[in-house]
């Protein structure tokens, strides 16, 4: 959408951008290191580009924010708001995206769920070694012999050589530490997977900026898939205390500014030739696909992920224009996808239309474990259309 | 310190406790789970102390709490405001107490540093997965052989018996993994370490409530090392919105209350026989000591570790009464601890007597990597000294 579009919306979009810009100008990250790591991703996309990665189609990439973003109280931070957001949606979408063959860069929030999480224990460090590994006594030290079934038998396997205790994995462990492993050693050796980590909202925009600054020459190749849950309130930093707020006596009184949308901005006038899909969270149906609606025509983003609170790892909801979601059909139909039940989600469909605007609910299949393979099957496929609709 | 004391402090101190009632009272959190815990403990060691783990005196027991606690504001938490702490100090003391022979219950915030962590890799769980241990190929199926030295050699070690890849500890970190896991065992077997979680403010207090209770008959054997960060400021649980706080227009105005303090309750009514330290972290050296002495005085705590924020792994001041400083000097020399500069800290100490109150500064030695042995044999011969005051 152009950023002076004749949509009634138009005004409000440029200012959107306007305030998305001051935001920036304003933040005290530069983000160098970032924009360093996402240069060196992107020159291997480009040039792995121009020969494709299956002889005929170029690697498509997806930008996968995830977590949710601080709001520092004080410039040295020690008080923050937080957004909670455990990461799940944005840690397993991003699992799939690989496996439907993209290169992912993972902007998430420091500690939040990272992909291939699922397969270990969900515990803190000491916790987690415990769980998945164990102490043998060097074999012979063991006075109890052929007990296979024990949990770390002394059958003389592991890496010590008779000095002191062996560490073993837990032999119901060493499947998913071994999937963790192997998973992680393909990403690093195909280049696909660049995490990037950030804690506050500052940081969030201005990496999510140089982003869409150094993906732009991939133009439709590029889909940006905003699953973080953003603060809507903060206070400038130029606001900011220096030091830790004194608690004299009284009560505390903050008062915060709206954050811009950035969605607008993104999709207008930082990213304008590439795929925007945006995340909406409620816990009232009745206004879910209302609210996604609105998103969906005021920032110009293609596509719009609505949840539920209660039952989002069950059900989520597309809300699209009308002609893009038979575009979509169309090329998962083509793709033999649809019959999987894996593609535009259409075994699960039920549309609804409402002023060129369509709804798929997507249901998790019964036989597995999360939504998030058909949710990013249906995604990839408008993605695709998208881009054969681009002529990219 | 009795409720009624003469002191200056002595109505505010009422007035306290009474605001530390009214803030428990409007807490949403029962702590029932956490009650039997702590009951299970308590019984195991008040057992225990009947007849004394070396024949002579019962084990210590401390409460040590770290990380920072949460402020919801929203019902169904998704906004908080964070108060950060990475959680080091309690971490690393709490191994420190279980050398120096202590029964510790640990009350600390999710995700934070626990225990032992410092062994490991600091890195989320697949990325600590990843650097702990490797993939090795069968035996026979690599084709190097003899190279010991790398990572992750095929020398038939492992678990799995021909059936696909094998998971081994990376010899590098085979000793720190060994080390966590036999920690860990042995505070199962003793039953030496109790874990807590909490996040908000509401778990954290109602929690060290139900602790002072049920800890309570075992009175000065007791010790409250109180290092997390607590809030300044909340807003009371009926106060607050049942759902997301929308995000209509214009800014958002925040009015928050005081926490009560809950030292003064916690050293003169909860717990008045247990021996009680706090903590207190500044910026300003000039106003640390000051602002210590104050919170001996006001509160009634038997000693307040004083910490400026950027030398605190390096500088601590124990701030106490002059009287109790000589008696722990002189129960420090009686076991023979001083020459070791491990005990009350007279190696290093540099007195500042000010109105009966005398601060004493430790300094990691350095040859050591954390101060925190250092910081709790001090502690602990204050303690020590505190229970045979007490003819216990």
């Amino acid at each position: 959408m152009a950023p002076n579009g004749s949509s009634p919306e138009g005004a409000e979009e440029v200012c959107s951008i306007e305030a998305a810009s001051a935001f920036l100008a304003d933040s005290p990250v530069s983000g160098e290191a970032v924009a360093d790591d996402v240069a060196t991703f992107v020159a291997r996309h480009s040039a792995e580009g121009h020969q494709g990665t299956d002889g005929a189609h170029p690697r498509p990439i997806v930008v996968v924010t995830s977590g949710g973003t601080t709001v520092p109280l004080e410039r040295r931070c020690v008080r923050f708001i937080d957004n909670f957001s455990a990461g799940t949606r944005g840690a397993m979408s991003t699992e799939r995206f690989l496996e439907a063959g993209y290169a992912v860069i993972f902007l998430t929030r420091t500690g939040s769920l990272q992909p291939f999480s699922h397969l270990l224990p969900s515990a803190d460090p000491p916790e987690l070694v415990d769980r998945i590994a164990c102490l043998a006594k060097p074999a012979g030290a063991d006075a109890s012999t052929g007990d296979s079934n024990a949990p770390c038998s002394s059958s003389g396997q592991g890496q010590g050589q008779g000095q002191g205790p062996i560490v073993q994995i837990r032999p119901d462990h060493a499947a998913g530490v071994a999937k963790v492993l192997a998973a992680r050693e393909a990403c690093r050796e195909q280049g696909t997977l660049l995490v990037l980590k950030y804690e506050t909202i500052f940081e969030y925009l201005t990496y999510l900026r140089i982003l869409a600054d150094q993906l732009q020459p991939l133009g439709p190749r590029v889909m940006f898939y905003l699953a973080a849950a953003v603060s809507d309130f903060y206070v400038p930093w130029s606001e900011l205390a220096e030091h830790k707020i004194q608690s004299a006596d009284g009560p505390l009184e903050l008062r915060l500014q709206r954050v811009p949308k950035m969605l607008g901005a993104l999709a207008s006038a930082w990213a304008p030739a590439s795929f925007v899909v945006s995340f909406k969270l409620e816990t009232d149906q009745s206004l879910l696909v209302k609210k996604a609606s609105t998103a969906l025509q005021r920032y110009g983003v293609h596509l719009v992920v609505a949840n539920l609170l209660h039952n989002r790892k069950d059900v989520v909801t597309l809300v699209e224009h009308q002609e893009a979601q038979a575009a979509a059909a169309a090329a998962a139909a083509g793709a033999g996808e649809a019959a999987a039940g894996a593609g535009a989600g259409l075994g699960a469909e039920m549309g609804q239309e409402d002023g060129g605007v369509r709804a798929v609910e997507l249901h998790r299949p019964a036989e597995e474990a999360d939504i998030e393979r058909l949710l990013v099957g249906a995604v990839a496929a408008r993605h695709a259309a998208f881009r054969q609709a681009a002529g990219a």
